[in-house]
């Protein structure tokens, strides 16, 4: 907890050095703030814009003490920070987020367990532990759906598809053993997501929510305004305000919904939530007067949060992989915002960077 | 001369580590390019977002050789490096702006005579080596006017003001015996600047001129649109291309202008020009889809150049010394975006930050 803003000069300490702790460090340099880079491999992206850096395994918490101790203020880009390193770094320096929010979303259990504890409704689903409690779940809720493992999943990782055409025994047979769940299948409209920042007294604030379309199991476009009713908009950012106050939350909070087709007594299922910027919400960084990135160093420093108003209409395209080898064509594109990550390396299925495109508003 | 674009991944070297200097390496960074800073200071404010530094003094041959070579391409934030130090980048990487350009802006009678043959009007001067020169000067074009030293003159430094009430001993008592213009006091309505980019081939794109406020002879405002009449922008816009092309200049160029009052047929004299990105264009940052900083990134990396389109009206407003001290109630205030420069210590007449509030088009 802070309880007077961070003076410019403090530093904000980051956990985790991809193209969300640049981003987030490059927010933070804006604000004459520091920022200091916690990431076990040498050259991350975040390391180029941030006056600190520790190269260190998460586990080593001699090294989180050091870092902690250097700071100002502890957070994290990614939700996958092991658990014991970030409440060892709350020993020594404030954090924001709260644990329990990266305890949640690190399992996919836990997650579901904790929404439909609080009336969020979710996708039905079943506790994988072994092989036969997947033929037991597609008993139960029929065989349309996706095995995922509790641990460690993101952009589709750790999940099997299963379904009336597909045969049983193969994803039986793929399935790794690990704890997982099966979730059914639920016929939706469209993806949105809601970006909201919430700070220490409990206020909250919401970003237009943008539509969300996916290619490979991974996030391709978003868009705003993302063409469907108010009404829809303003559940969406009620289930979030809920799920951050529950969590007692600081910082960023992403929540992805499905928009179910047909009229439904429940429109919109969370699909997941992370509890940090999220890239469905890059657009912010050119259509917003204060972006995501900003927004959550603001919140994590105890500054008055910015306005999440939105001077005009936007769409975020990722470059994936070696999307990366048309940036000099995208480069040249007439309005193309372009935004690069400075990884080395482009590999299949990579994010190497993104491009926002502005419109005016209606 | 490039070429071909620097691909992502390439380093931009920079001489200077001020605010200009750090504003450059965070639009480098969103186009995946490093920076290598230059700067004979410790704790430069662009060092905490560069990926590289070279802490030694301009006049450190051996370290400008080391540091060139070591960047793709190299370039100022101020006009005040000196020229052999420039010239001795370029033999062992590109550079841009040309030299020729830093010559001209830090010498004032190099500049008024550089602008006076290619017929851009500037207020009438007289060039002042002695004592003597003063009173010839008084006689000649009046007691309104203005000693400048020809060298190493910004933000009103270096300037004595002569007049009818002002007892002209005093001023040659004050007058260092440095080389020196007297520079007549020209009636004028309000200044406006031309923010202009360049490319390589010899493509260039203004920025809509601000009109500038200054208190303390130093920049204090700069509000977009300008109020003024299209035909005096156009006007600004041609002069300043004639500049930049004379130069065969590459980057961003500023140039600063009185427009006069009453009917004249010279509407705009130049006051001064400057050789780099401009505190007059900070408003870019957040009015823009691509601010003069990145502007200037892409023209000297060889890369397209992005739309100087305006989504926004703005106010940008200065934060200098202690203006400082009311960061705390600028970044809870509603709009204003605030930008900080990392300068730990609050100096009288020091630049620390800015702000730029933003307005939607009529």
């Amino acid at each position: 907890m802070i309880n007077n803003p961070l003076p410019p000069g403090s530093t904000i300490g980051i956990f985790g050095g991809g193209q969300l702790g640049r981003m987030l460090a490059i927010a933070a340099a804006r604000l004459g703030l520091k920022s200091h880079i916690f990431s076990p491999q040498h050259g991350s992206p975040a390391f180029e814009v941030a006056s600190h850096q520790t190269v260190a395994p998460y586990a080593n918490l001699e090294a989180v003490k050091e870092f902690a101790s250097a700071v100002d203020v502890v957070t994290v880009e990614f939700e996958n920070i092991p658990l014991d390193t970030y409440e060892h770094a709350a020993k020594f320096a404030p954090i924001a987020p709260p644990p329990t929010a990266l305890a949640i979303s690190q399992d996919r259990l836990a997650e579901k367990k904790f929404l439909t504890s609080h009336n969020i409704p979710v996708a039905p689903y079943l506790e994988i532990n072994k092989e036969t409690d997947i033929v037991s779940a597609i008993y139960k809720l029929g065989p349309d759906g996706i095995l995922k493992t509790r641990l460690l999943g993101y952009d589709g990782k750790g999940q099997i598809r299963l379904g009336a055409n597909i045969d049983p025994d193969a994803a039986i047979k793929a399935y790794s053993g690990e704890p997982s769940i099966f979730e059914k299948l639920v016929p939706f409209k469209l993806e949105i997501s809601c970006i909201a920042v919430r700070d220490y007294q409990g206020n909250i604030v919401f970003y237009d929510c943008p539509r969300n379309e996916h290619r490979n199991q991974m996030l391709a476009e978003s868009h705003v305004p993302a063409g469907v009713s108010e009404d829809l908009e303003k559940l969406a950012q009620a289930y979030t305000a809920k799920i951050a106050e529950k969590l007692n939350y600081v910082g960023v909070i992403a929540v992805e919904f499905f928009a179910l087709a047909g009229a439904t007594e429940t429109p919109l299922i969370v699909n997941e939530m992370a509890p940090r910027v999220h890239n469905s919400g890059h657009w912010t960084m050119d259509a917003c007067h204060f972006d995501q990135f900003e927004n959550h160093i603001r919140a994590i420093a105890g500054w008055p949060l910015g306005s999440t108003k939105r001077h005009s209409n936007g769409m975020m395209v990722n470059l994936v992989g070696h999307d990366m080898d048309r940036w000099e064509e995208v480069a040249s594109s007439e309005g193309a915002i372009l935004h690069l990550y400075g990884k080395t390396e482009t590999r299949a299925g990579r994010k190497m960077g993104h491009v926002n495109y502005l419109y005016e508003k209606e």
